[in-house]
């Protein structure tokens, strides 16, 4: 038995999440769908966790185990093949029989991407979310704001309701905000995120960058815990699961 | 009566290109109606140029004759309102009565984009082009090569067969290649393209960059007049028209 280890890439705009359910399609029924023919035997993806519907992931991680004895080096090309064409699996290695791709994650990153501008934009349309045009000239107070979000924290007030967790404490090691022309896009590091925590965390922030909210208002928002203080939920077409550390 | 100068950007993935035609959807037919109903008469659009179906626009350029005493600065957001979502009215101002947005052109940049690699990302599948990863480690050979491209030249063995043109001279005043991690963009500055010209360009460029023409070459193929000795005419989904000057 061998525990293999793949990074893949997809639109999540095709799909209805990572995780399988009836009458809708997957990513993971689609990847286990073809891994499970390839090697002839029956195979369980476990990702690194889940991502919602329409949110893409640059770089999702999920193990399996096999008997197969399938050259691994060989294993992401024939995936590949034929493989629905908004999903890519870009690498694949063998990892040892403790690793889990969940319990294992060190650091997650995922990332927002929004364009500013008073018109709609049809080419920034897909995969961007558009926010007030205001906010270009107000990245210092969301740095300010941003800074503040850094740390190990209850972050209830930035979860959505409905969330089944036991804990509500999460870590942010690092936000990045990149502007290029009208471009801006959040990176959120963190141990972990809460359900659309990265997304109404953005909206937070933007709320900031419209002056709605003020940077130093932040810590009481943490310390509040209700949800109705923070931020919008942002849309789902526009955050990406970018990275994740093991 | 006022002649307005709009501009327009657009998704041409949703588009059987700018021309109208019977039978499919095109950006002139969607923009023509939303206009004359706006202001009450009907308004023939003259572009730039034609851009191809799947081709998209930054920044098209299209000027109109009206009888209409609408405000001009309100234009944009009046037609922007329900509008197809893959089209939008960037500005409008009136221009003089001797100015025609195809004949009054000065300089036109087109943009190709590529994302070099091996496998198939499909969150770079739209809108760029997959090309060989060896391009990137040979782009002083495709710079070199774009380089013999700049200047007056007749350009037919860059023109798609079935072109119904009387010159194939064109003036190439620039190519700018920018690199930003494995995406590699080009943007070709001209007085005017020939019927694929920008996308067999570009495919000449890759060959170079594949090793499959020398940089050396460009000038005899040029003086060849053969469209054979060229490279291949790249899909249309990841060309972009994105700039016209004045």
């Amino acid at each position: 038995m061998r525990k293999i280890l793949i990074t893949i890439q997809y639109n999540g705009s095709a799909f209805s999440g990572w995780q399988k359910q009836k009458n809708a399609l997957s990513v993971q029924q689609v990847l286990e769908e073809k891994i499970s023919s390839l090697l002839k035997e029956p195979i369980n993806l476990h990702a690194s966790g889940r991502t919602d519907a329409g949110v893409h992931a640059f770089c999702q991680t999920a193990h399996f185990e096999t008997n197969s004895v399938f050259d691994i080096e060989k294993l992401p090309k024939a995936i590949n093949s034929s493989l629905n064409p908004n999903v890519s699996v870009l690498s694949a290695k063998q990892v040892p029989n403790n690793f889990h791709a969940r319990f294992c994650v060190k650091k997650k990153t995922y990332l927002y991407r929004t364009y500013a501008s008073d018109i709609k934009l049809p080419l920034f349309e897909n995969g961007l979310s558009r926010i007030n045009k205001n906010v270009l000239t107000n990245l210092d107070a969301v740095k300010t704001a941003a800074s503040h979000l850094i740390g190990t924290h209850n972050f209830k007030a930035f979860c959505a309701s409905g969330a089944t967790v036991t804990s509500f404490e999460r870590t942010i090691f690092d936000i990045k905000i990149k502007k290029n022309k009208n471009i801006i896009d959040f990176y959120f590091t963190g141990n972990g995120f809460l359900y659309n925590m990265v997304r109404i965390l953005t909206g937070t922030l933007i709320a900031v960058g419209e002056d709605k909210i003020k940077p130093d208002e932040i810590p009481n928002i943490i310390k509040s815990q209700q949800r109705k203080n923070a931020g919008k939920t942002m849309p789902a077409h526009a955050l990406y699961l970018y990275k994740v550390k093991y």
